[in-house]
């Protein structure tokens, strides 16, 4: 727990909710107020086609207006990145103007550009203001400026999940994940095909009617998300807990499984329908999408899997993880007047994503289980309940470089 | 060019091919092995519940196989992640046996356990063997461990491209991308909203039928990234000339968009349609997916973009990189006989990875616009196209920090 109180997560989630809502709406207004002046021009463009021969005229315009109040804000989209990586000044304000302005001037006149550029140097300049307001630390400065030219690329393309994952790639030098890219996406796909063509079969799910994407359930995904969250390190200190318990008090490791075993025969032989939480449970993680779940069944797996886990059993912590987070989702439900099954999804993504500390992989899985309509549900619970895990995930080795939050 | 000659990427894209095909089919052969006995082994422990009253002895005999045959095995996924960062020893091939045996005799007994740690790390020793079998350096050898882990992933939960991503997450610790993706994710979505309720939108485009997925469809598919790779190399490699042209000649660069912008002119007043090419062109972009479009199309809006860009008008790449990329896909289906619009939709997303560096995104961002059944297609168009395209992209201060294939 030492360090939920040395670095305190709570805090840091309103925090960037509120600088999150103040950077969308920054972006946002200035990508709609560009769209829909570059509509105007473009049909302009289209109504006077005299325009044309004034490019050149166009042109000197822009490059003597930044020229006269640049502050190396021709850098354009570089600048933004280069001030991630060494901060140095706040960029300048305006950056927006200059690039709006000319670029609105580029496609009146005919020169052939894009629209991105501009959105995103908006978002990154506007959002950086509230740096300098907010006397903010270098590291959150980097997320600030990384999340505005996000946001500014999510809306002028009307892509947010893509453009949220562009604003990562692109500041964040992922190189060693791209270069991964190929050799990881062959081999899996071909692993996935390999294994139906050798008779193997995966269970279907079905996460039923979603909410329609609006403010409201994706809040209230995001308090479901805290409760994942909190299972997942629950369930990571379990196993933590037990396995330190058993170095401490059982020397001999080939001992562990056997008094392990023991406890689970008794649980197996006086609890009532103690079979649902033995082995990988998926008749119980089935009825989380289409049947009825009790309360506790969550806990239940979970201490007897970070138990089983800690004895020495083998196979994995997953599919056990997937039935925490179903079923947690499927009692939480009704308290948030959420479709059981919707949330039972969410659940399963969610709790997977805190305890292996993979928000990406954990979204992409819960699309890949239930269809694309998850997407922006299963990207905010698995960053949340990431964000709520702890440092410390089901894989010892896994190093993090970075706190999980500015 | 040269760093083209210094790290050739052919070679290495058919080493990879032959190293996926590899690790994929020993990845999905083994878990589909492994999903069949679990199968039978769930089975059995519902037939004969007295099995329980074993899991001691059970528990004893795995965690004695792992103390005679075990060679650090006994750390799994933790083990695998340690020799991605630190290479030491191959991966000891007893691994996969020990942990099907291990995982198997857990479930058969009752244990309450997961099963992708089985799966993964059968992947990730049994690719490791062609580490050593091939004699590779450490950076391939670190890929073929996550190649093999995420295809154990896949194939183990019959989620390919979540897989990927998880392979590439646990493994290369992405935290600084896992620390933004809450701001960046929050930000986009609040942007993307406000966008649209200030009253602009967004252009739709139909990617029509897909072909199912397979293997057929995908190889052509990698024939094509290959081309949208070279085109956004070209188109990269234009904009670094042309402004190195003008810094050569025009000394004031305020001159510079004056030259650019009678260049545009003359092209405008002098070529038939010429206004096909200018400014964001989404008309034509449109007829990529809906109509038919010239074969030369691709070529001179990438030339025309490149040198309103180093001219000095603003505005961004990306509209007119999704114009070269959709409607390059779009001449270039019938000779491989895809689907034109399908094609359109794959280069669209392709020629932007490889000009931005941002093949993980550009995949995103195809599954938004045309859904979720483009996202293999996507992937993998994007993948070779940022291999093919060079180091160096259209953003210049973005830094590789490693090689774009092993």
């Amino acid at each position: 727990m030492v360090d939920h109180f040395k670095h305190p997560i709570f805090p840091k989630l309103i925090k960037w909710a509120a600088l999150s809502c103040l950077i969308g709406v920054l972006a946002g207004a200035a990508s709609a107020a560009f769209l829909l002046a570059l509509d105007a021009v473009t049909h302009w463009r289209g109504q006077y086609r005299w325009l044309i021969w004034l490019l050149p005229v166009a042109g000197l315009l822009v490059a003597w207006m930044y020229r006269r109040y640049d502050a190396g804000s021709d850098a354009g989209i570089n600048l933004l990145i280069n001030e991630t990586r060494t901060p140095a000044n706040t960029i300048p304000l305006r950056m927006a103007p200059l690039v709006l302005f000319g670029t609105l001037t580029s496609h009146l006149f005919g020169a052939s550009v894009g629209r991105e550029g501009t959105a995103v140097q908006m978002g990154g300049a506007l959002s950086d203001q509230l740096s300098k307001l907010f006397k903010v630390s270098n590291h959150t400065r980097t997320l600030i400026i990384t999340a505005g030219m996000a946001a500014g690329f999510a809306s002028v393309f009307g892509t947010p999940i893509a453009g949220a994952i562009w604003g990562i790639e692109v500041v964040a030098l992922t190189g060693m994940a791209a270069s991964a890219l190929l050799p990881c996406l062959l081999s899996a796909v071909i692993a996935h095909f390999v294994t139906l063509g050798l008779g193997a079969h995966h269970m279907h799910y079905a996460a039923g009617a979603m909410p329609a994407l609006g403010a409201m359930p994706l809040l209230l995904v995001v308090v479901a998300g805290v409760a994942f969250g909190l299972a997942a390190r629950a369930f990571c200190m379990a196993i933590h807990g037990f396995s330190a318990l058993y170095k401490r008090w059982v020397a001999n490791s080939l001992l562990r499984p056997v008094i392990g075993g023991m406890v689970i025969v008794l649980f197996a032989v006086t609890v009532n329908s103690a079979d649902r939480y033995l082995g990988l449970g998926l008749p119980v993680l089935q009825a989380a999408f289409s049947g009825q779940v009790a309360p506790q069944d969550f806990l239940v797996k979970l201490v007897m899997t970070a138990w089983s886990i800690a004895s020495g059993f083998k196979g994995g912590e997953v599919t056990p993880l997937f039935f925490v987070g179903a079923t947690l989702g499927h009692v939480l439900a009704p308290l948030l007047q959420l479709p059981p099954p919707f949330l039972a999804a969410v659940g399963l993504a969610a709790v997977f994503a805190g305890a292996s500390n993979t928000p990406l992989a954990s979204t992409i899985l819960a699309i890949e289980l239930f269809g694309f309509d998850i997407a922006a549900y299963a990207a905010c619970g698995c960053a949340i309940s990431y964000l709520v895990s702890g440092r410390r995930g089901i894989y010892a080795a896994q190093r993090l470089l970075y706190p999980k939050l500015g």
